[in-house]
């Protein structure tokens, strides 16, 4: 494991979908965790990013990894409000909880989206079992590599040696 | 020519997007006219139709084959007014012409969709050089099936014999 | 119609598959011809050009249109002999008429592949009703360009006007 | 890692394409090693499995896993010589190392894939660090599941403990 690890910051939630009850990364320590930051209309998103998420979802053991979808409206608040995405959420079979980013007060930026410093829009950020970033990825990963990468972090240890 | 054929009723459109001037399928008397109805939530259209609409619109001289895209909301209109739609027309760098249907009162189908009996998006309609409907398809077609009856459509006159 | 059509050469043939009785172009008049000219251990033929026929042989219906494919070895001709050929017609399932191009005495290139000038694999040759050569192309098409020419070309007649 | 692993028999190769010498899984221990059975006439090879075993080639560092093609000739035997496999390779620009299985007496299937009890092509067969078969699959693997499968071998120390 490199180095000094950035401790992923807490997840600033305004509203969540496809969960009961709110989740935070404190209760997921011990698992893996990634993060899928998007817009519904993001084209890149909605073509590569959530079916890669999906299939992530699909491919593990929730004990072992477990995906959260972020909706980091940085542009065009008006139309990718919570009721938009509901229906995005509905109309694309998102299986897997989507959080809703904090909208900050006098910035277009929402706050989770800046405490992580993303970029846009699809980023990927993979935390290991202790609550460390390990993966900070704006743009497009193929299958092979983000495979590899959650193989090796689903087989260290929830705790410090 | 088969019989029986019925001619394209008049688009009923409460706004244009993509075009300095409304467009009347009269005065596209005497070209093909590709009518692309989709919504912009509908991952079938977003996946499949519009992709390959743009690949016709790309493909053709416009004074042998117009597309048009027509925005045929029949469910979730709350998310899918021209606001949006304008943002996804950008986001997904739509080329063509794209008109808003107009919404029915006491139907939640908009009127065009009636007029032409559309069962759902995406659907795509295509009219010959005298107006006539030549295909009526809900669903996907691939590009070789498409191509096929518009190089045929092409090829014909716009006058009677 | 372009004028200065090149009337196709006669295909020169020393092997036929997928056929019970050899083929000639003469025979074919009135019908569009499409001639897959490929190597059967060519990678754009595999992946691109082999499917693309397939799906051409499927579209239409025999007396409108009918394919057939050219084994033009050009290179490593003792791993591509007729035998090996037969194999990898069973393997991929290849549908439609198959002919080996007639090798050369004293040049690498065989004699149809010469005749008709192809700069190699694959290439498409489509020759319309009355027997001219509408398409020479080498490498790949999209199956829409490849659709809305046999759709004009289906449209025109058997007979000089 | 779960009880009773079956140590990898030796690969038995009457030819190598791609490397100046012989190769053996001794000699590869400490290294994850992804056997890639194929046959050059196998549609599934061609289309999905080689593409593949270059993805994976191309994902990691050699001290870490190694890629072997493995030409597991159990039909067509006249047409998939080692000549042919020369061009094919050549053609498809496979990067990795390439052994012949060599033919057994008295049996259309060879040795090696007899030893190792394949079904047919395309078979991966993914050996571990210490030589231990962790993975033997027939058809086709999706890239997200063999990247998780070497991401966790690839963690595994090479001695046991």
């Amino acid at each position: 494991m490199p180095n000094h690890l950035e401790q992923a910051p807490a997840l600033q939630v305004s509203q969540w979908f496809n969960t009961a009850n709110p989740i935070t990364l404190d209760a997921l320590h011990g698992q893996v965790v990634v993060v899928h930051a998007f817009q519904m209309l993001c084209p890149g998103c909605v073509t590569h990013g959530n079916p890669q998420a999906v299939r992530i979802h699909e491919a593990f053991d929730r004990k072992d990894v477990v995906v959260l979808g972020l909706h980091t409206v940085f542009e065009h608040h008006a139309v990718m409000g919570p009721l938009a995405l509901e229906v995005f959420i509905h109309e694309y079979r998102i299986p897997f909880p989507v959080a809703v980013d904090t909208a900050a007060i006098g910035s277009s930026v929402p706050l989770t989206m800046q405490a992580y410093g993303l970029r846009g829009t699809p980023s990927l950020v993979v935390i290991d079992r202790q609550g460390f970033i390990r993966l900070h990825h704006f743009g497009s990963l193929d299958d092979l590599q983000i495979g590899v990468l959650l193989g090796r972090l689903v087989s260290e240890s929830a705790n410090p040696t």
